[in-house]
């Protein structure tokens, strides 16, 4: 057998998604990945059909509840499968880790347990979208609320650093999510991240981009806020779902006989764009989070993402943006 | 021929569509509505296809150009179409002004020409979304930026009364659009509006409702803020756009024979979802935005809502709800 070179932590509890999906998603993947080997975190009796040799086991049965408030969060030290997973990350004893859990608690426990790295004020949570031909990033989809000029100003730096390195960018061309794309239109905190984007020579700066032309191909990294980038991502989740009903009930009426391959291949495209892990970037270590109630092929495609990232060395470049850096702040 | 009970005006300058699809949709409005007569303003040459007996023409040559500053709009006094349409609707020469031009103009000059009615601060943009079973209001999309607490029960306010009127709704159920549906969820003006609305004796309110879930039938009305509710829109725009193409791929590369029909049949259900009006209320009127890029089909489903409107009275219960009615700020 290979030996391993890539560690990488699961944690297998607080998902709203049955732990036999987790399971078959991380095997799937180490069967297809033998230079990588996986940390298990849950309980132990889960974990009977992984091979001993390419497994280590982290025998644990607290979760992080689903709809703990980041309070109780912070507040509880109890040793919960999300808390070892980051420290296993803080000390190096994994390259990634892999949650299927709550995220508002992956976020504040990932800067409280991982530290960020230097430059970096908050860590943020990106993801790829596949367009018709290649793909673009989108941050921060949700960890962090704030509308502060500063803060785009970084996340756009981190998106840049994210895209360039892990989809073999030379330059990505960023956008920032507005209403409009004239100069004039959105929020001041808005016109004013324009101001500061276009004189950073760390960003290629495009523009202003609207929703609706997200797939065109005009940016590779979309910058917003959390809360927008998250009903973003919500939103067209949403019009996927409405979109597969219609083209269900289009091909039920029409007699195609093929209509169920069509549905199939349909559906598998749109569930790709939205069933895709999304990473927590800007920390020291690579963190991939899985979509709440994702099945086998999530985990299996957000462990090849961490692997990907570890690859790529993301955190080692990201590091190496921000280092000498005027503090944007 | 039946004596014109409606009397609508069409602003058909200022539009990203060809004039002669905003014509053919106009013509074939009347056609089909023996009840409503037609203002059009814009150059008179091009309404000769209209009978005299049906159309009013105001001629008028001056555009409020799609992407000048509010700014601009506001000080330029010149007797553009819009200004003449919306002066029509103030002194009610027209029950009802139909726009296919810049929303910005419309929206302030709207506020500026037309007033609000007694106990509404803002007016808001509403838009009706189709479910495979009924429809839900979403509003607003972009007339006010600002996200203040008063404003959003405002807005919930306006939208349960506006779905009552126009859907037949008793008690329209209203929600609030963020990040996740847990009490504690989200930045705090929008908890400080749910507690508000929780204690409101005029809004039906359900609690919070993700972007993924505005199909799924948990509201009948959901409220946010203007820049959030113009990306969600545009998000739901640009995502079934991609599911048009990813079902014309899957479809062209399957045998079927009628796949032209199928996703002719797609595309007609997916565009319906984006390219109806969008209705600026809390005005002394009723005021439609066609969608910027719209076709004749657009414009003669804008005159359709229009007519709708008046009929269901929008503006009066709109009045009678806001009467008597403490202020919200």
């Amino acid at each position: 057998m290979v030996a391993a070179r890539f560690q990488i932590a699961v944690d297998t509890l607080g998902s709203e998604s049955p732990t036999a999906q987790i399971i078959a998603g991380a095997r799937d993947f180490i069967d297809a990945n033998v230079d990588c080997d996986l940390t298990l975190i849950g309980r132990s009796r889960d974990f009977s059909c992984f091979p001993e040799s390419r497994c280590r086991i982290v025998d644990c049965a607290t979760a992080v509840p689903q709809h703990a408030t980041l309070l109780d969060v912070l507040r509880k030290k109890s040793d919960s499968s999300l808390r070892s997973g980051l420290s296993l990350l803080a000390d190096s004893s994994v390259d990634a880790l892999v949650s299927t859990g709550n995220s508002g608690a992956l976020m504040v426990l990932g800067r409280q347990i991982v530290s960020t790295l230097p430059g970096i004020t908050r860590p943020a949570m990106i993801k790829q979208f596949t367009r018709t031909t290649g793909s673009f990033w989108m941050l921060d989809l949700g960890a962090n609320l704030a509308r502060r000029r500063g803060l785009l100003s970084e996340f756009a730096r981190i998106g840049s650093a994210y895209a360039n390195s892990i989809g073999g960018l030379k330059e990505a061309k960023v956008a920032l999510l507005n209403i409009g794309t004239e100069a004039h239109k959105g929020p001041q905190y808005l016109r004013d991240t324009a101001v500061e984007l276009a004189r950073d020579p760390q960003v290629n700066f495009v523009g202003y981009i609207e929703a609706h032309a997200l797939f065109d191909g005009i940016a590779d990294v979309v910058v917003t806020d959390g809360f927008t980038g998250n009903v973003v991502l919500k939103s067209i989740e949403g019009a996927l779902g409405i979109a597969r009903q219609h083209v269900q009930h289009a091909l039920a009426s029409s007699d195609d006989s093929k209509h169920e391959a069509v549905v199939n291949k349909v559906n598998s495209s749109l569930n790709a764009q939205t069933y895709n892990g999304a990473s927590l970037v800007g920390l020291r270590g690579v963190i991939v989070k899985c979509h709440g109630n994702t099945n086998h092929i999530g985990i299996r495609s957000a462990l090849a993402l961490a692997k990907h990232e570890i690859v790529a060395q993301v955190p080692q470049r990201l590091e190496a943006q921000f280092e000498h850096l005027p503090d944007l702040h």
